[in-house]
């Protein structure tokens, strides 16, 4: 979920043939066909069969786009790019929030960044351990368009634990006192324009501060497949940065670019973080199986199974990687 | 692979601007693109921009296509549908050879169900106790045009191990003595039209029948996103076939549909195989880090990780895998 002003919108590539265009599309005048690129992506494209466009809009951010697909439910593009469907959006939620939560054996406080969806706000309330769960959003259009179309998503607003921040993360996060929380999401938008600050070391610097000692950071960090660079980059910077450990996992998210997403994670000093094992399952919290609905991808084996690179990602993040 | 008659080509629906067009398809008059999308993926499709045609033709079983694409390598599509490319190749070819042969102590002969462009063969040539690779691959002109545009993968053929059968595989096994293999890979296209034979009770029992005491298949089985019933009817069947365990492995192949290819693993009576766990780890064969080049994506503990199955595949799969 974007969270970062878009105010060049140079990152995407849309055609809803007869209701969306944009420049450097693929148009399609004879199917209903959202094709989506970006250039994170290049040279490849993505396409889901529209049935409906249920909304479309501008905030002062970015391009909002809802859509009922034929095959993957109802879908949230912002900017031309898909950033969840109701058939997987299960897979990226529960790994964002229940790899970080899952790793610490009992957290309180938690800061999601952008997330404007709820869809970790959902996966976080099922931890009871958890007293304070603050979002910081910038796009509040976003928030209303979720809760319009997208309940089962923009329930986890309804949890009276949540506070709702409307507003830049990176000035939130300068203004947070040190040691305010036990974890942080990053649940951010491609780091192309304005987002770029996400991925930069005065961000990860003002979250370390903002973390308790032992505290997490869980930031979503692109596809191993196509951009080794940048998770080069991002790893680089968090281990001079987090003084704990510092590791990368993924996992299956069809409608991603080539099909999966990465998460950094990260412990600050303090108690060390064993990350590639969960000290606190989410089998034994009582809202995994309780509330609206059931866990739908996330479980025990599942989280030590994300932690495993294949050997190309090994050699190539290894001076990174402990 | 598809190494089946596909004699009616129902499955396919392709246009690359200018060279191909087939009806159902996405035409794009500007750009060069291949997009595909087949009746296993209702209501999406992928695109690969393509920079350059290399080889198109007909065989007697499917059409053929080569392209050079922009950011994934060379390309074969077979009917429109893509069977690999040079970037993610490694994954499907690494894990379909080295799930089954990392699991039982020292195969000694296996076989190939299709597989024509050599990259399964070239895996399993790094396993030094192996001394029989016999090969059934039904249409010799995919093995030619590999061989042509492909040779990091029909490098494969280039180990005199290999004995090479062209010919329609059902038929080769029901002439297959008993007990003759250690490991069957079938490396089978989607069971749609004559390939559907591939996932029927019967192909099932003359591989069993094939396999020696505690010996193994490893069979292609589409994606967890996608094809839950056209799995569970697999895993049934297998479960009535084979007598040791069954199990359902999975992993990332980018340009596979919902970015995912699955495995059934199935042991036949005898001395008990664990699959979860590796006893033949390729990290000890000596030709996982000579030869040709190093193992790109698979290790012991991708492995394991790849039994690791999302909480709604437990749950849909769970009354089959044990």
């Amino acid at each position: 979920m974007a969270s970062m002003p878009e105010s060049e919108a140079k990152c995407h590539a849309t055609v809803v043939s007869g209701w969306l265009s944009e420049s450097n599309s693929y148009s399609d005048k004879v199917n209903k066909v959202l094709y989506y690129n970006n250039p994170m992506w290049p040279g490849e494209a993505h396409s889901l069969k529209v049935e409906k466009i249920l909304y479309q809009g501008k905030s002062d951010y970015q391009e909002i786009l809802v859509f009922e697909s034929s095959t993957y439910g109802k879908v949230l593009a912002l900017d031309g790019i898909v950033q969840l469907t109701e058939k997987d959006e299960c897979a990226y939620q529960e790994m964002i929030a229940h790899l970080p939560l899952c790793s610490i054996p009992s957290p309180k406080t938690v800061l999601v960044v952008g997330g404007g969806d709820g869809g970790v706000l959902r996966e976080i309330s099922r931890h009871s351990s958890v007293e304070i769960i603050d979002i910081c959003e910038i796009d509040d259009l976003v928030i209303d368009v979720c809760k319009k179309f997208f309940p089962d998503l923009s329930v986890g607003f309804d949890d009276p634990r949540v506070r709702l921040h409307v507003g830049d993360a990176v000035e939130f996060l300068r203004n947070t006192p040190e040691g305010t929380y036990d974890a942080v999401i990053v649940d951010s938008s491609d780091p192309i324009g304005p987002a770029q600050e996400l991925v930069e070391k005065p961000f990860f610097e003002t979250i370390a501060k903002a973390l308790k000692p032992g505290g997490v950071l869980c930031n979503q960090a692109e596809s191993l497949w196509l951009h080794t660079h940048l998770i080069q980059d991002m790893l680089s910077i968090c281990r001079q940065t987090f003084k704990g450990s510092v590791h990368y996992a993924w996992t299956s998210v069809p409608t991603y670019p080539s099909g999966v997403i990465g998460f950094i994670l990260c412990s600050t000093d303090g108690p060390p973080v064993n990350f590639l094992s969960p000290i606190n399952p989410i089998e034994k919290q009582k809202g995994a199986h309780g509330g609206r609905r059931e866990v739908r991808f996330y479980n025990s084996e599942i989280h030590r199974a994300a932690f495993a690179l294949p050997s190309f990602a090994k050699r190539e993040l290894t001076s990174s990687v402990p």
